[in-house]
């Protein structure tokens, strides 16, 4: 059996080779973009008709199919600081605006989280005169301190 | 003169003492919410009007509003990977969704970043049956790759 | 105003002082030990009448009581590893047994996490012929992943 | 032969391919479910008839059970912070919760730890009306500090 | 399909072999030679044309043509400080000189940053008496932080 | 007698207080504005005169001279990856093109480096109607390893 | 009240006044001297007859006796690896000797431990022809893994 | 040829395969145990006739032997603080002890070290009522300080 | 190709298959010891004459020739701080000496530093009837901050 | 008392105030150079009349002296790898020659070490019509493995 990483890198060659898109892997599976892209890369486990719908877009063979239906132990990043710009600016992002997100979060709901579990993500490229811009919208169940 | 980290110490002691809050200060500010209070964190600098606007209503003296005005060396974490759980969340999010939020940058943009300096952040509480529900929208210039 | 680690330091001092034990301050908080605990360590935010309580019977002053009902940046250890020996076991249970805990989690509840925010603990000296044991129960929700 | 941690990527993937759970492996091997979930990842050497019965519930050859007999240098994480969610959470408890974990143990027993060596470790999943919860018990002999 | 890496470890190979040079690459390719080097060292994509004149004056094969256009995930160091000495007075040119150049920056155009994007840079060996200099010029667009 | 961090956050203040620019102490101390800067944030010892100078500009005391003058231990940054987002771009463009300018330099030079202590560095901003630019130029002397 | 490592300062202050000996101490303390050096470097808790005993010898005052009397958070290196060439040395040993302790202890023991809880120390200096050696003894029970 | 790595690998599976014990085989090297097994785990160079004997015991080819006749790079942990809880028990003794060691030689001995090279080590258990005992002397030359 | 660290891996089996040292082989090369260690161990790269009488005296094939000519990326420690005991001495040093060694060339030669490109180094056995001493000498070209 | 290092601190600002070199303190204490700077910057401990000449001639006060008298816990680097370029160099120089000055101690004097414990060191410039030199001898004592 190949393991989630393996598969990942498989998903990804044949996404070149095939030239399918995220996009139509995500209808295909049934399921948002942000969710299907996670996935595929190894972070969400797939139901048996999710595993099959994309390895079959994919035109990839059964064994990647069963790696992506297990269970992942998650963490997709190869350092604790990632250095590829791209990822880099979300961490710039916490590093500049983590409290201030903390602070908002404590006075519009008192002492408790936003979930990274009970959530979900979605990226969207938005037109704009001065320059399309790419908004990331975070939304996970806010969760309060609770003994 | 205060450092920016004395003077965002002094701020968060000044609201608690005076009661008021990020909204309000954002609001005699004149700017959004998340601005002002990473501003008043030390994470960006404000305008001689902004600063005196801040400094009046949480009743802080000359020397805050003087560091609030600086230039800052940008940073807010004390760690390189955060421990307080609330930032924590946003560290998961992109140990988890890092390489998905930059494979649908790519796919729906191309080869470059979102900017996370022409960035605008929000955080809202958004009420929902299932339970409250925060939702962090981060909105940044698309810059490509440019020779 | 004190910090929540100088509040900290200032109820250690005081408990030696007074002789005042945990339990002695969690019953006049009306808060279960461990939270308590926790509370006076600057982990949790105290209300105003537990701070009340708390600073009472520590004969301390009232500056601590404002400490303790301030939100606390959580994250109590020093280093990313502990080397105090009672704190380090902690972390080797984590290192031994850490990935037993996720599947035994995972095969009786599916995939998700145990949460650390609606989550309650308790310490507990057992006595046992064979020697005493320390009994250490964490109770937090099931939490699926959930889009 | 080979090594323990083959030997665990072994039993994972049988696991799968036989869909034995660890409930059944355990009953199979006579020993509490942690206990054999743990040795079966690599954390305890089994007994010849222990590694037995589990390799022939997971339908595994001769050479898996010579690697889960023999003595492991334990410590299952990739990192000193592991960053799956999941296993973070315990991670977390030990941020928040350590030092009040400590101060409970000198409170109730006096200088000394919980053994993480005499130890035994349990997972339950409780009903719950407000959301089922996981229950972890560690359960270590006291050992006072003694010269 | 080859990764980045593996194939720019291919490029360097028959780099020796060919005795081609990163001029004459540039010269192929069309495209600055800094550009083209760290192209071809995988940090930028190839066109189609650009992968293939490159792949054709190296005598490499197509697998290294695929892998050359394909999106990086960027970061060349093996380490987050360079030991190459050649490459470690880079490093210790932001050390010494970092918050110089952030102070000129800020002096000359406001509360902003040089681009690392919107980037082109250059590397030239300028004759001198005294010995001759390297010159390296980086020259990125002024962004400024903007809300 | 001060230290020379002490007597740069001097300078920073007296710069606000004052008004005063880098160029204008640059031109005071009669040396380009990267190096004055540098020196006046304590990564070069200044002459006599040049400190003298420096300080009176700024309208600080003699002490600050001192601690201008002497030796420095040189190292600017907090951290071994900065996180001011104005630095790290200096630093992921190592990160990106370390190994092209190490080759480039390689192969106009030979086996050598660029020096970072026989070395000018020069900022400027260039307008262009794309939006104006920031050119950082960095001019060591070539050194061949020689034995 | 003085923290345990401020008490641990003023005792070697102390001892250096005096000329006292570790040695005396730990006759006046009435316990062996690698105890006594290390509860009176802040590493184990003494009774309050042990601690006046100290304080007397040291001409101390009566708030270092307190520090000294208070529970200890271990861990007396400034680093993970110590850098002062005595201690390195004892890293050192651990480097090279470590899996042979290990080894060693499994074939003559079991799968277990040396504790270092309870757990005694000796360091003698032992006359030798070719030059006198030092002996240190490290005297812990054996704890079997033990469910 | 193996690396010493891979022999000691070899070593460890051969003494499971044959029931050869550590002392058996310092037996037939006629060295001390502890000597013979720090060697055959890579630390420690054998004589021809020492690696003869040990890979003729332990029934392993010739080129075992080769390579544990060769001159190693020493160092046996995979990480700077060891996770396994046998070897980490040594470690925590430095923690706690390092700096008491430290004393107790400098007061014996005066300012100077216990060699790490001219050193013996030897692990025995002791039979004790109250439990048997891990009991490791570290022997090594006193060196002082010498210009 | 091989890569030069598979190279020095050749070197040194080779070495001891045929008990060539590397004084014959520096004898052989036309260069001194330690450089042709260095060159031997792929930190610095060999002309075509000297790679061949090294590749002839060790009886290696072409290939490892090749590498040995091409241009080193330098670093040959597996670790920021070195753990073998025989090269930690050398980083014990610099912990020790490093600012004394700092603030001798600061007094006898101005602000600049020792060269390491263009350097030379040698390493001697020394009789001594107290002992035989090792005698390391580095020389490099004293470089003053020249702007 | 002071501590060492604000001792070396005082004597780094007396040595500025009264112009006096490191050669004259050593002429004055009647030890070589880098003995007399080691020790001054809190790296040995002085006898009385060491200290009483370096302090006298530095005109500092006489809690000074007693600093410099004391045991000192060495290491003087303030990071694992130090920044400031003149010291880099010499970690750079480890870093490309370790584990050549390794093999050559090998094969000239067998397994063992350079002591840096029975050690001297000595700074020279040496002139030179290319360029004065900056020669570091290092003379250690060898210790081969003894056991």
């Amino acid at each position: 059996m190949l393991t989630k990483k393996e598969a990942a890198e498989a998903v990804r060659q044949a996404k070149v080779a095939t030239g399918v898109t995220w996009a139509q892997l995500a209808e295909a599976v049934g399921r948002p973009p942000a969710w299907t892209t996670a996935a595929l890369l190894g972070q969400h486990p797939m139901s048996k008709d999710e595993a099959a719908a994309a390895v079959a877009l994919l035109e990839l063979r059964e064994d990647v199919a069963a790696a992506l239906r297990s269970q992942p132990t998650r963490g997709a990043l190869d350092a604790a600081v990632p250095v590829d710009p791209t990822i880099y600016r979300l961490y710039e992002v916490i590093q500049v605006y983590g409290p201030t997100i903390k602070e908002l979060i404590h006075e519009q709901c008192g002492d408790g989280i936003m979930s990274a579990i009970n959530f979900r993500l979605d990226v969207q490229r938005v037109p704009d005169p001065a320059g399309d811009r790419v908004v990331i919208t975070m939304d996970g169940k806010y969760l309060p301190y609770q003994w």
